[in-house]
This record gives structure tokens, C-alpha cells and sequence, in this order.
């Protein structure tokens, strides 16, 4: 039985999603990539996560009528976390509801806004022209009018020839002292900038406007490495078996970046020269390849990376297409595995600012995880491996069209397939969602293992034993028919499917409890547990933390923070002080290496059983 | 009649001269371009300026037994102030008798000595290697050995693997706190800079070690602009009317820095990757073709220059040979006509450092002059004009083989040619020679008139009546018959070569004066008066004091100190103080433009008449 869905269509962006009944507005919105604000944790209490409902809106809900005006519940305004989708829906999300619009939900504990105050800005100037009285040197004069900037012997080359052919007045570019350019006339309105998430699989460039912070522009690219492996090691492997190795996946990167660069500054009708500023993030071995430093040594023990701090590069030495003076930030790096991207998130989520602790999740082939307990900052990376991403599953697939990406399962199975097709395969979320329900189901018992039906618990209703189909020792699990597969076999959960997320979930539950020891709390200490990441997005809390992935904590504690990297390079972008602010948690946080804690084998070994029980099954 | 020449040869450097009879060794040095420390002024007192003369030395002097041991004595050494040349001789310049070995003379008011701290520097390091206790990153733990350094994208690229190939040790090249060059095994003794003189005509460079300071190599070369024009001026009109004119003359002197560097890193047996510093004076024009600024500015009122303080340039960009990483410091620039090569001087002679009124005087094309008064220093230039350089005057000629360089007259002429050659014109020392002559002889008189035979006064000797050829209005005065002279026409001063003399010296004596001035001090205040440039070292004070070029004031106060643009490139390129030193001295040096001074026109014409007598006929 494959659910119903509905199309939910999000304005202004139009992208559309395909959900079960009575899923939350809040969740499919995020499913469409859009993090509303929650700082109330989805209770219906701060209003914050209001949007508009174009054509027939639902009644409102107790929550909606508390905590929005009359004429706005009549305008259609309703609170995303209240209201269930169960027909069609166009909503309009007003900028000021979304988490990138501000950084309220991260910073709801210091109350502290994004400025604009990006590291190049531009000031508009007209000097004295040069006089006998008046003699001063070219560059004096024009310090006198912008400060005392520094300037690069190639633009003291056009310096004093632009002054006299523009009848010494224009425009300077200026990169904190020192002068980047110098335009004609008043440009002071144009400048922009790039934020680079650059991950393993997917690069995303966001365009922005430096003077007003506006969001231009979003492109992205699949990394061209995967050509070369799809994860780091394998392409550490290539460079190191290749004379020309690092060279060339440096430069399919920066070709990479050269495209996301032309398709950002055509969507927003400006040219690549007024791009002035590139700040980037990834983990340490995509940061280092991108710089063109070997990252060899990231790929053996003892596992070291080249830099710690942030590395400032010339975008036209590395050949990004972007203003000949324009410089290039990558993000400082905690560990060989904790790297730019996760430095990029602990600003985001302004990590050091929370009163309380604060568990901070990045899944992905590795898990990264950021324990922040007041001033003390730990930080770990645990190989959870490829399965949430759908690899090594037997019939895994990335999150595309026909994955399966949400299993429930009550008196029978009801799944939701990515793009209302026909299911080809399932994805990393789908395969948390079965294990956990099957669980919950008493289908699968708390060592991992499939009951073959012989052994099933009473009360398993009988269209789920139907799905049973045992061969030899092992069981498997049919989440979808021969008849309703995209191919011609059913699709399965198997044994192995179950083995391989309880080796990924066992790493992250592993290293989560050595974090805590550390930091000497117990897991009910921690007031958030702030889950970054695309894959953070999609994943259903209830269930990760029924597998033991996420703690046993209240489900209102758990939030989703979207891109944090993304939203870091961003933050960095747009203010000089964020790039001092991740130098200080850089610097501030401790490096933890799981594979010396002694403690560690033995953590994974228990973490490797499922939780008993639910923690409190009745919520998201 | 020409002077019977006497040969002198000066150990080590083989240099040989011809003088003229009784010419004291002093000055015999300096036309070898040998300084010696005269402290005393030359008076025989200090004994800074011994020598030893290797074969038959005369009688020691009386001043020579008193400053100097019996053994000093008997080993031959006499002082080459007291010691006149009546035989040929070979002179051995012991290392601390030289001017560039110490800065005694300068600095003997303040007692400093230089230390040798360059800039670059280098430090051998051995690492910890990295293990599973110790994953920190290679470059914090680099900068843990070699303290908080910065590292150029460029380097990192290259770090990782140098370490893992070299066993975590090397000798790293530092310049201040940034890493230039990681380097296999020690090479801390190991270490190159060369200091740059950048002449309109010649350029000078010189090889130093950087770890002892030592001088190892001198290299010069015609500086190949003068196919663009003899003058400054002449080199801006080229580049101003020709649209890659600016390339073509910067390429040319790169060209020619690098013939000068690839000399010098043969003649001491280095590689030019050695050379991790080059440090260049030259006038403002020359160093903003240099640096590939356009001077067209400079060759227009209001004359405006690109840039007061120091240039840092690379030298790998400018297409330098050197070390990929050797950085390029230009000198900072006073004013249009007063540049880096002006700023060099002052700091070789300490020029803020004096307790009494000092005079720093540049002559050549352009006299550059910088009046101390304790803390107030002032800075001015004067068009001489090329008469100094034997240029428009009717015979005249570089100081070059076949030059008259020096000129005496008594009951006749005795003349000394440069090379022993028969003589072919005059150069700049000889034309004021015959000028200071005649006046003493009363064969011109103060308007600068050469007198016809019927106007001499009574007791002008038969031989030099005999020399004045009246034609017209005009008179002449044979310096070398036609039978003496090297082609076919006798050589004459002309009226005319008097009244170029008379415009280049007004410029500087109107300088002076108005720089005087300013400082409200009289020309009898003046303490020393230093006279820096090739030129300077040649000039016969008592003659160029007769003419009015230097002020009326006693012989001893006036001091040659050689090339001192050379030295203080020299100094900045032992020391990274000296960069300091030389900022602070370009900011406390007050530029003064003469052609806004209402008083110089009358200066200047009142200039043009000689003096009306000696000041002290009987020195030098």
C-alpha cells in the first residue's frame, strides 16, 4: 500500500513536495528545504513560524488563534506547526518566518542579529586634485579620503592613472585596510559576495548582495570528485596514486566553483568581476584540495591536516572567475575529520552562547558532533559510513526521485516516495523510519535482528507478518510489492539493510556518550539537540531517536538547523566580526579523537543495541 | 702642459689611479672609489684613515708618528690624510680603514654601529613527527617551533610534503614573521640580499650575506633606459608618447637588475634562489618605473609622485631572479625630485642624529639638498642641469677615459687626465676646477666674464695670457693645445660653459640659502656638510667652494661620504631597524618645493654671481 500524498507548493520559491495526510505544514516545508523558525520547539506558543495559506485555508487552530492577530488568521495566516496538510495547498512563507531570515532560533538564547558588515565594502570618494600648494603623492591623497589602506603594487599600477582619468574621484573597493578596487563613478549600491558549502557530493554557491545582505542567488553542482571516489578516502587514494592527482581534482573543484559562479551572477544579472568576496566551507579533505594542499596525510594515521587556521587565498591565482582582487576565505579546521564545514555550523548555531548544553549533530558518512557546555566546546568525528545516505543498503538509493523516504507502519506499511513514483529503492531516512517502526512493532527485537514470523510477539497484525519472508537464518522485510515497485522486485529491508544502520547509528550514539563523559553529563542534561545538515532535515526525530541515533531526550529539545555550513560561510560573508568569531570557536574548541579514547570500542559495542524502548512515543 | 702621473695602486681591489704629483692619498682613494674614515676632517688626528703602503713607504709624517705605533710604523702604515704621493705606490686599505665598514663617520656623533638583523632571516627546526597523541596540524606545529608565523598559500601547498620528505626538519627562511622558503638540512649559514643603487645612468648592485653582513660581490651596469634619454625627463616623454612605453622601460630594467644579480651570484659562487631580499634607492622617477608605476605625473607641474612610503614588491612577479619567495623593498620617496635614493642617503648619515646643523648635498642632474637642524630636517631639489655631468658644456664629456678631470693653475696650467690618455674634452670636476682657477687668477671675474688679455688685471702670468682667445665679444681659455689634445682641435673653457656653470651652481647655492632660511641659520652655523653621489667624491672642496656651489665655510666641515644611497639601501638590507628608521625619517623630512618659494628667483639670479673671494685659500 503506497500512502496518498498531497501536493504542498511553497511560495515565493514554487518548490512543490508530495506528502502523506495529515503531515505537519512545518515538516513539509522542511521537506521542500525551507526551515521555518521554532524557537517555541513546534508547540504552537511563539508564532513565529507563520505562513500564509492561499486559497482556502484550514480552520485555525487553537495555537493559530492565540497567537496571531484576527485580521491575520483572516488574511489566511496560520502557524505551520499546528496545521496539518489534508488537502492541496499553495503557502506563501513570509521572509521573517524562515530561519535563514535571521538567526533567531540559534540565537534565541543571546537575542543577537546578523549585522551587515561585510569585510570589503566600497566608499564613494573625491579628492582635491593635486595643486603646487598641493603636491601630496597620489596614494597620501587618496589615504587622506579612505584611511590608512594599504594597496597592492598591481593597483598602484592603474592607481594613478584612474585618478586622473576620472577626474580624481570614484569609487574604492575596500577589503578591511586594504584597497581592493577602484571603480568609476558611484558603485557604492553593486557589490557581492559567494558562500560556498563545499561538500563531498554536492556544492551549493549562494549569491549575496554585501551592501544590503540580500540573498541574490542559490546554484549548486555535484562535486565533480565523485568522479574520483565517492568518498574522501577514495579520492585521497587517487591523488596519492597520481603524479597530477591533487592537480586535478583542485582544478575540477575550481571548475566546479566556476560554474556555480556564472549561474549565481546570471540569475542576478550581475557580472563575476563584482563578485569581491568568496568565503568557504567544507570538511578538511574537500578545504585542502581546494586550496591545492596535499591532503594525503588526512588519509592514514595519524590522521593530520595541513592548517587550523582559516587560509585566505587570491581567487584569481586559484582562477575563480570573480573581481581580479577578490580573496578567498576557507574556514578554519578543528580536526583532520571535524573540518571547515563543522567550524561553519558551531558559528551558526553560535554554539558558545547557550546557558545550558547543547548537542550539535552534522549526519553524513561522517557524523560530526559538537558537545557545547558552556565555554567548553568538544568536537568529534565518528565514521558512521555511508548507509544514511542509502549506500551499502541492498536496495539503497541517494534521496532522488522513487526513493522511498518515509515508512509508517501501523496495521500495515504506508510509504511516501520522493517525487510521487513508483518506489525504486529506499534512502537513509526511510531506512531509520523502518527500523524504528519495526521496533516499535516488536518485528525487529533490540539486537537488530528480524523476527522470522515463527517468533514474531503476539498482536503483530497480520498484513505485516505477510511481509515476512524468511530464508535460512535471515529475515527480511517487503516495504513495497513486486506490483507497486518502480522494478520488477520487491523492495525489501533485510537483515544486513538493519546491521549496517545499526554500525552507522552505533558510531554517533558512541561518540555522543564518550562527548558526555567528557563533559561529565548525562544525556538529559542537554537542553538542544540542533541537527545540521540536509539529511538532518529529512530525518523524522521520533525515529532516530527510537534507533538510538539522536538521545533519549524530549522531542521538543531536538531541532533542525538546516545548513548550518552553509548559513556559517554565509554569516562570515556578510560580517568581518563572525570571521573573528570562528577563529575564537576554532580555537576555543577541543578536539576529540574517538580512536584513542580507550572507552570508545566498548561504547559502540553496547551502542550497537537498539534502545528498549521508546522515550516517549506519542510526539513528531 | 700635461701633468706627469703617478700610478697607485689599492689592495685588495686591484684599483688603479693616476695622480698628480703630491696629491694627497686621501683623495687618491676616493678617486678610486675608496672611502676612508676621516673623522678629524683630515687633519691627521685620529688615525681612522691608515693604510699600509706595501712597498718603500715614504717617511711617516708627523702625524702619522703620533697617532700611529712604531710597530703600525715600520710595518708601513701611514695615514692617508698626511701622506702625499710623490712616487708610484701600492696602498693596502686595511677592512676598518673603509668608509662601508663601519658607519663611524656618519654616526660618530651618535656612536650606533649596525647591526646585522635583516629582515629575512633563517632558523633551523627539528619536529616533533606527528602521532595518534600528537595529530596536531603541520602548521601550528611548524609555528610552534617557529613562533606564530604566517605562511603564503604558495608555501602550504608545498609544507605538507617537504616535512614528510625531510624527517619534520629543515631550515626555514623567515622575513619578519612570515615563512618564505623551507630549505633541506642546515643552511642557516646560507643566505643572500642585494642592495640596489638605481641610477638614472648607472645602477650599482651589491651582494651581502645576510648572516654576517659581509660584502661578497659589486656589480654595475649602464642603466639601459638611456637609450630612452639621457634626463628623467627625456625617459617620461618616451613612455608618455609611446603606449606600452612604460613596459618597454621596465622591462628594460628588470633586464638590466638581473644581468647585475646574475653577475653577482657568480662572482661570489651562490645561486641566484639564494637571494632572498633585494632592496633598491633610486630617484622617484626610477623607482616608479620600477615598480611599474606610471611617472608620467612627474613630468608635469604640479609633479605629483605615486607614493611616499616604501614599496614591497615581489620579486617573482616583477620577474626577478632570486628566490621565488624574495620580496622587493623600494625605498619611500620625500617628493617628486626628492626620492628613495634622497631617503637612503639621510639614513646612511644619520641625519637626525646630529647636534649641530648638517648639510646633506647630492649634486648631479639634479642637486638634492636636506638641511638637519636637530630634529628639523628639510628636503629640497634643484634642476642643476647636466653641466655637472659634462653635458652642454661645448667640450664636454662623462668623467670617463680622456676626461679632463682636474685642473690646476699657476704661472700655467697643469692638467690630470682620467686614464692617462691624451685629453678629450672636460668633464663636471674639471669644469669647476678651471672656474675656481681663473677666479683665484683673476682671469674671470665675479659675473663669471672671461676677461680678454687687454681687461686682466696686472700680474696674470705670461703662459696663462697666452691661453685666452678673444673672438667677438667672447673669450676662451685653452685648457689643451691642439697638440696636447687627442683629436684635432685644442680644448677651450668657453664663456658659455662658465655661464652653465654659473646656472647649475646659482640652483644649489639658492637652494642652501633658501633652505637656510627656512631653518633661520646662517651658512657659518653649518657644522658639516655632507656630500653624498659618485660626483661628490671626485670635486675639489676648495674649488667648488670658490664658485659658490658649497657654502663659505671651512674645508674641514665639508666631508665626502661616498655613495650613501648605496649604503643606506646596504643598511636597510642588514637590518629590518633600519626599514623603521627610514619611514620615520621620510615622515619627519619636510619637502620644500623652491619654485613656490617667492624668494628663489632672486636667490637664484643673486646665485649666479661668484663669489667675491676664498674663504680659505690655502686647504685641500
Amino acid at each position: 500500500m503506497q500512502g496518498h500524498e498531497i501536493k504542498v507548493t511553497f511560495q515565493p520559491t514554487g518548490r512543490s513536495v508530495f506528502v502523506l495526510p495529515e503531515t505537519v505544514l512545518l515538516e513539509a516545508a522542511g521537506r521542500a528545504g525551507i526551515i521555518l523558525q521554532t524557537p517555541c520547539g513546534g508547540r504552537g506558543s511563539c508564532g513565529k513560524c507563520r505562513v500564509r495559506l492561499v486559497d482556502a485555508p484550514p480552520d485555525p487552530s487553537p495555537a493559530s488563534i492565540g497567537t496571531l492577530t484576527p485580521e491575520q488568521v483572516a488574511q489566511g495566516y496560520r502557524l505551520a506547526c499546528c496545521t496539518a496538510v489534508t488537502t492541496p495547498l499553495v503557502v506563501e512563507i513570509p521572509a521573517e518566518s524562515t530561519f535563514e531570515s535571521t538567526q533567531q532560533i540559534l540565537t534565541a538564547d543571546s537575542g543577537a542579529d546578523v549585522e551587515v558588515a561585510p569585510l570589503v565594502h566600497k566608499k564613494r570618494f573625491t579628492l582635491p586634485p593635486p595643486s603646487s600648494e598641493d603636491p601630496r603623492a597620489d596614494l597620501p591623497r587618496l589615504q587622506a579620503a579612505l584611511g590608512d589602506i594599504s594597496v597592492s603594487p598591481t593597483l598602484m599600477r592603474v592607481m594613478s592613472g584612474f585618478l586622473r582619468d576620472n577626474d580624481w574621484q570614484g569609487t574604492a573597493v575596500l577589503s578591511n585596510h586594504h584597497l581592493v578596487a577602484l571603480e568609476p563613478g558611484d558603485t557604492t549600491a553593486d557589490g557581492y559576495g559567494v558562500a560556498v558549502d563545499l561538500g563531498s557530493t554536492t556544492v551549493v554557491g549562494k549569491l549575496f548582495d554585501l551592501v544590503s545582505g540580500r540573498e541574490c542567488a542559490v546554484a549548486s553542482q555535484i562535486n565533480p570528485q565523485v568522479t574520483f571516489g565517492d568518498d574522501v578516502i577514495s579520492r585521497i587514494m587517487h591523488l596519492r596514486e597520481h603524479d597530477d592527482g591533487l592537480a586535478e581534482l583542485q582544478a575540477a573543484t575550481v571548475a566546479c566553483l566556476n560554474a556555480i559562479v556564472s549561474e549565481l551572477v546570471a540569475k542576478a544579472d550581475v557580472r563575476s568581476d563584482e563578485v569581491y568576496e568568496i568565503v568557504l566551507a567544507g570538511n578538511s579533505t574537500m578545504q585542502q584540495i581546494f586550496c591545492g594542499y596535499d591532503p594525503s596525510a588526512l588519509g592514514e594515521v595519524p590522521f593530520v591536516q595541513a592548517f587550523e587556521e582559516a587560509q585566505i587565498l587570491s581567487a584569481a591565482s586559484l582562477g575563480l572567475k570573480a573581481n581580479v582582487a577578490a580573496e578567498v576565505y576557507v574556514f578554519p579546521q578543528i580536526g583532520s575529520f571535524v573540518g571547515g564545514d563543522t567550524v561553519a555550523g558551531i558559528v551558526a548555531a553560535r554554539l558558545d552562547q547557550w546557558d545550558e548544553p547543547v548537542l550539535f549533530v552534522d549526519i553524513g558518512t561522517n557524523g560530526e558532533i559538537v558537545l557545547a557546555n558552556g565555554d567548553q566546546l568538544l568536537a568529534t568525528s565518528t565514521a558512521a559510513g555511508p548507509a544514511f545516505e542509502g549506500a551499502r543498503i541492498r536496495q539503497g538509493m541517494r534521496a532522488a526521485t522513487g526513493a522511498i523516504e518515509k515508512v509508517i507502519i501501523r496495521d500495515d506499511v504506508a510509504i511516501n516516495v520522493i517525487g510521487d513514483a513508483p518506489p525504486a529503492g529506499l534512502c537513509g531516512t526511510a531506512l531509520i523510519d523502518a527500523a524504528a517502526e519495526l521496533l516499535r512493532a516488536g518485528i525487529i527485537d533490540e539486537t537488530g535482528r528480524i523476527l522470522p514470523v515463527d517468533e514474531l510477539p503476539a498482536g503483530v497484525a497480520p498484513a505485516l507478518q505477510a511481509r515476512l519472508v524468511t530464508e535460512g537464518h535471515e529475515t527480511r522485510f517487503m516495504l513495497a510489492s513486486e506490483a507497486e515497485a518502480a522494478g520488477d522486485e520487491a523492495i525489501y529491508l533485510w537483515q544486513k539493510d538493519v546491521r549496517e544502520l545499526q554500525l552507522a547509528t552505533g558510531a554517533v550514539r558512541a561518540g555522543v556518550q564518550i562527548m558526555l563523559r567528557r563533559a561529565g553529563l548525562e544525556a538529559d542534561a542537554i537542553h538542544r539537540v540542533l541537527l545540521a545538515g540536509a539529511f538532518g532535515n529529512f530525518i523524522r526525530r521520533s525515529n532516530a531517536r527510537r534507533i538510538g541515533l539522536l538521545p533519549q531526550i524530549s522531542g521538543d529539545r531536538i531541532r533542525f538547523i538546516g545548513n548550518a555550513a552553509s548559513l556559517g560561510a554565509k554569516l562570515v560573508l556578510l560580517s568581518d566580526r563572525e570571521r573573528d568569531y570562528a577563529a575564537r570557536l576554532q580555537t576555543q574548541t577541543e578536539h576529540i579523537d574517538l580512536s584513542l579514547d580507550p572507552e570508545f570500542q566498548m561504547e559502540f559495542g553496547m551502542a550497537m543495541i537498539f534502545p528498549s524502548a521508546d522515550f516517549d512515543a506519542c510526539e513528531d
